[in-house]
């Protein structure tokens, strides 16, 4: 009975003891989130690198601009703040494209955008007849005999009613980063490709292609949902109208570009890092707000709070704001390169690059064990509306650190609304809401507070 | 056993029926939220609404412009369209006002709007010292002998902590609708209100006020966040400080207006009626696109799915676009006079007037029965993230029909951002999102067509 006795006090002492570190748990977070919401140190930063440093592809004049402010606003929030230097290869978009739809003795101009890394189309342009193809099959069934010395015309949509806006990004992007190798293949001149959004507007939406050595190099240009359903219903009606597009696209030489690095050091275990970034680079057509400037800011808005706050944290804390993920990832390799040759123990990465609307959860790439536990922090947050904790975290960036077994993590922010803005001109500070940013910004400082006085991944 | 077995089987019949209901059901929904989500007609009312009559205060020029329109964008896509007259109170803002804190022989402007309702400070405005105050219970501590011919501030925040936005409004609004009175007992000359918004931001909040005859009348101005947050911080260096405001708002005589209201015609309950809409008017330093021109598209493009997927209702469906319901509510009233009188069958009553965003959920106000049954609903919506099902449903402009037990629904829109648009200059199309938009259309038509299919609410 005596043994009983003690038993049952151990155990209502551990029940005591959790709930009380439970309490103070949900306080450190309740802290974290008040400050973020009423402070706008962030969003101001974020406001001045999209309308001071708007186009930041990497190697551009506005990725240098972005590298000098970001690592200034840094130097007052962090204990050290470095560069660390990639060689970041260049394309640039020239002169604003020319697309037109001629039909019936009348032509329609209608915005384009070419591809990134795609070829120009020469000093005269090019006018050819499109065929329209939504798959490969189709574009193998069409053949040689139908498609060459056409345009090819990609015009698979994203499917609206799939709620994971994400999966149909997946499901879709091939027609913009393989579509003109596989339309070459056919001796096709050149290629339209549907922008990958699943809204309808009238903007363009970019991004990366690549070529294939041994395959002829065609030019590429993507056009809006909007204008895509209208050449295709043009199409039907007139299967002979012609396309003309002039764009003035050139691939550049290497030149030197950075990741920008800040550090809060750890008290006891400060060789041990975890790794909170954003890409500092973004599309030449925008302002690069929810991708990523958003990114970049809530994980320096992270690391401010947790200072701001007198949170000490065991582990050391690092910001990374990456270059280039958008074209060549020079960034996240040269970043995991040096954390290897300096065989450094980065507790956990985490990116947000899904914009800045509201958080809605996290993902996590770990071991069955650290998987486990990074589960139990849903409690914590469920309360801010952060409830969809799932398996399948990374992000461009941090990838390239999985080798080394490092537990992977993203924000997931409220999805629907992203592919109105991602690589478009429509991708406007404006279309950030404080509140939505701030939200975001606490979660991943209290997800970084917590994985850290937890021990999560140990 | 053979009574078993066919009991056995009647229930497999049962099951089976059921499940193929549930299907169709869940088909008629998925072609709601494709044909939605693949069509701009309602997204481009909005646009128009918002561009060509920005400024739809009751009884203004702007609000009787969007009667028009929307007049004309319902006639292609209902039976019936008709006006119903209503008399409109009206006030104007007039100028532009000027705010400015004059503190230690410097000055400085700030943005400031006259709420709703308010007389002006005549032609040479009001300077005053500036008193803070953050409850009803410090005003009466600090008396006359305090108050007496300054300028009450009341800047008590809305808390940000709260993930209920519409709570922390619902218990701060009684700064803006009676702040004034409340000063005035005690001698204030006029009032400053922190604008109602749970975001950090420089667009001053307008919205409705009222004063007591039996109280002198004082002016009551609004100002941002920000600058609430500055003149708070300003007045604890400098107490002496001076607040001056010039402001030209009148009330103006009542003139005709309009509710806007469109039906299709029920196939074999056609007496029965279920109300679906939004109000025109809105505030007039935004565009109201939020404001409620969300409200008003959801509604008829509500209208516009149901009759281009060739759904038969059972019931007729009224779209009913109210008048003024920021300031007198005019239209809500003399609507649900007008069903009074008739003795109509409103079978149950939707309002949107809580913005534009994503879609979350549905609250209703009916008996417990009928609540019941509508909570059978929801697994039909939660596939597209409609999953917040509560109690309370209703809006300004249907709750008159309370009295004669119509059940009342609302749709939920995420709530987050609604605050940094609301009743401010900030209200602007751009800030709506086609998809978001969309889905709350597709929302709302999918429930007028499951309440009527599955006859809830008998």
């Amino acid at each position: 009975m005596k043994n009983f006795k003690i038993g049952l006090l151990a155990l209502f002492c551990n029940i005591s003891m959790v709930s009380f570190s439970q309490e103070s748990d949900s306080v450190i977070i309740s802290k974290i989130y008040s400050e973020a919401l009423s402070n706008e140190w962030s969003y101001r930063v974020l406001e001045q690198l999209c309308k001071e440093a708007p186009h930041r592809l990497a190697g551009s004049e506005g990725s240098l601009k972005a590298v000098n402010l970001l690592f200034k606003k840094l130097q007052p929030i962090a204990d050290t703040v470095y560069l660390q230097e990639v060689m970041a290869k260049r394309w640039s978009r020239g002169k604003q494209e020319e697309a037109m739809i001629i039909s019936g003795g009348k032509s329609r101009k209608i915005p384009a955008l070419s591809l990134g890394g795609s070829i120009s189309t020469g000093n005269n342009g090019i006018k050819a007849k499109v065929i329209e193809v939504n798959s490969l099959e189709e574009l193998k069934k069409f053949g040689k005999a139908n498609i060459e010395g056409k345009i090819v015309f990609f015009n698979h949509a994203m499917d609206p009613l799939d709620m994971s806006p994400g999966r149909q990004y997946g499901k879709n992007v091939w027609q913009r980063f393989s579509g003109a190798k596989e339309a070459a293949v056919y001796g096709a001149t050149a290629t339209v490709i549907r922008s990958l959004s699943n809204s309808l507007s009238e903007y363009p939406h970019t991004g990366i292609m690549r070529y294939e050595d041994s395959i002829p190099k065609i030019p590429a240009i993507t056009i809006s949902t909007l204008e895509a359903n209208n050449l295709s219903r043009e199409l039907k009606q007139n299967p002979d109208l012609e396309f003309f597009m002039h764009t003035w696209c050139q691939s550049l030489p290497e030149v030197k570009s950075y990741n920008v690095i800040a550090e809060i050091k750890g008290s006891t275990l400060a060789e041990e890092v975890i790794t909170v970034g954003g890409h500092i680079d973004s599309w030449d057509t925008g302002e690069g707000a929810h991708d990523d400037g958003a990114g970049c800011v809530h994980s320096m808005e992270a690391l401010r709070l947790i200072k701001h706050l007198g949170i000490k944290t065991k582990r050391t804390i690092r910001v990374v704001l990456f270059m280039d993920e958008e074209m060549n990832q020079v960034g996240g390799k040269k970043y995991a390169e040096w954390v290897k040759f300096r065989n450094e123990n980065i507790y956990a990465a985490i990116e947000s690059d899904s914009g800045g609307a509201l958080p809605v959860g996290f993902a996590c790439s770990a071991n069955e064990k650290q998987y486990a536990e990074f589960l139990k922090l849903k409690f914590l947050l469920e309360p801010y509306g952060v409830t969809r904790f799932r398996a399948g975290g990374g992000g461009v960036d941090i990838e390239f650190l999985e080798e080394m077994q490092v537990p992977l993590l993203n924000l997931v922010p409220e999805p629907q609304r992203y592919f109105e803005f991602h690589h478009s001109a429509n991708d406007k500070f404006e279309k950030i809401s404080f509140r939505e940013l701030q939200m975001g910004s606490a979660t991943i400082a209290s997800m970084i507070v917590m994985l850290d006085l937890k021990d999560v991944f140990n």
